[in-house]
């Protein structure tokens, strides 16, 4: 499995992604999930993608080829971020429909992408393109997108994330996204790579990758864990008393006991 | 949807429940997912349910009537949970294959239950029994189980709940799961049913309620906000400076700017 988020505020992008690939437990592999495309001053995206990884290679390559080529759709030659969502959905259908069919067994070509940047003048935008195709935006109401094993992450993004924090904040809580979501699952893990993207740059910087043992994750990993236990060793205890009078008691007598 | 989740440790038992039901967005409701079955001073035993509601209805309503039975296999006589929560998932079973068929549509009539409690001298355990009639334990090394809408709640309970922590404790982890999951996912709502088993009592208290009012709620509610966000902001910064030495500078100018 995968586990990608792509965040938007007013400052810039943020993109964090995982590398586990897994076909079946015993087919373990690091694939970076994180593409860039650039001309810089001109046009800078970055596409997340998760999902059968045959597909999402293909697509990759069928847009380095296009861009290769002098004339037709390509993602230097769309004129803005939606029109490339709209492409990378038409490449992810064509790809998936090559191989195998709707039988029975488990084959799933199915892709799901991420596409961040900025072209020109227009505002910095994130999309979600689906397998089917179609893709939907990020909004203020809704600054951030994700795909793959998005659940384990997703409360702490919904605490945090405003169009107002600034870059560095929504890296940080995308880090911490994707801690929790390593920790509580076995096929999302390092390295981990992050691209942040400033707004009006127009420039992408190369993704910092921070592997398993990465001084600031271990570090991060730890202030998190430490501050989450501090923060749930401040929340008041349980109302046992009233409805439940007899609990009070014998907790205690258990926790005197173990204080012994 | 539903979440549960039951959580074992030396001192006893917690069972946590939401009270959701939702067949289609136009079609929410209120029941209760927790059902109680005590013999005082001889057994205890709760057990939480999700999935098909007309199943986990006509499961625990079976349950009752072969209570009523001067014979035959009943919760009061099965002499180990692990019996029970064998007789729960054939029930289970049978009550699946009533209704509707493998056919095209979406008909699903699985069930999840959850079985804990003691009977007699022996130890206290929790029992996950899938929609298959076979069933887990929980363990010392994974002391809880949960049913529904999981992930989103996992990760406060792998970075807190410990064999040794105390029953209000581990109550107080299942309700911060409990809002997480219903901060991010809106087919899990309240009000939460809160259930805790001490070790050796073999006997049942009347389950907490809290409704979204409720003032403990809304107290752990915003004290877990705080405490997160608190939390959030001890964390080391971004390293930015090495690896995207241009951004600092941004970033800096940017936060400048929002400071004005």
């Amino acid at each position: 499995m995968t586990y990608c988020v792509a965040i938007r505020v007013s400052q810039g992008l943020v993109f964090v992604a995982d590398s586990r690939t897994n076909a079946g437990p015993d087919q373990l592999g690091n694939v970076s999930k994180m593409h860039s495309f650039e001309v810089p001053g001109e046009r800078a995206m970055c596409i997340l993608s998760a999902g059968n990884l045959a597909t999402t290679q293909a697509v990759i390559r069928q847009l380095r080829r296009d861009l290769e080529k002098k004339s037709g759709t390509s993602l230097n030659r769309c004129s803005e971020l939606a029109e490339a969502a709209e492409y990378i959905g038409r490449i992810s259908r064509t790809e998936q429909g090559k191989h195998g069919g709707k039988g029975k067994d488990a084959f799933n070509p199915e892709a799901n992408f991420i596409l961040g940047g900025q072209i020109g003048q227009r505002a910095p935008q994130i999309y979600q393109v689906y397998p089917e195709g179609n893709y939907i935006s990020a909004s203020e109401r809704n600054p951030y997108l994700q795909i793959g094993e998005l659940k384990y992450g997703k409360p702490i993004l919904d605490r945090i994330i405003r169009d107002e924090v600034s870059l560095e904040v929504a890296g940080r809580c995308a880090l911490v996204s994707m801690d929790s979501t390593m920790r509580s699952n076995a096929t999302v893990g390092p390295p981990i790579e992050l691209l942040t993207y400033v707004t009006g740059s127009l420039r992408l910087e190369k993704p910092l990758v921070l592997g398993e043992d990465h001084p600031y994750l271990r570090q991060l990993r730890l202030a998190w864990q430490e501050g989450l236990v501090k923060a749930f060793e401040g929340l008041p205890a349980l109302p046992f008393s009233r409805p439940v009078p007899h609990l009070v008691e014998s907790v205690r007598i258990d926790s005197a006991r173990a204080e012994k």
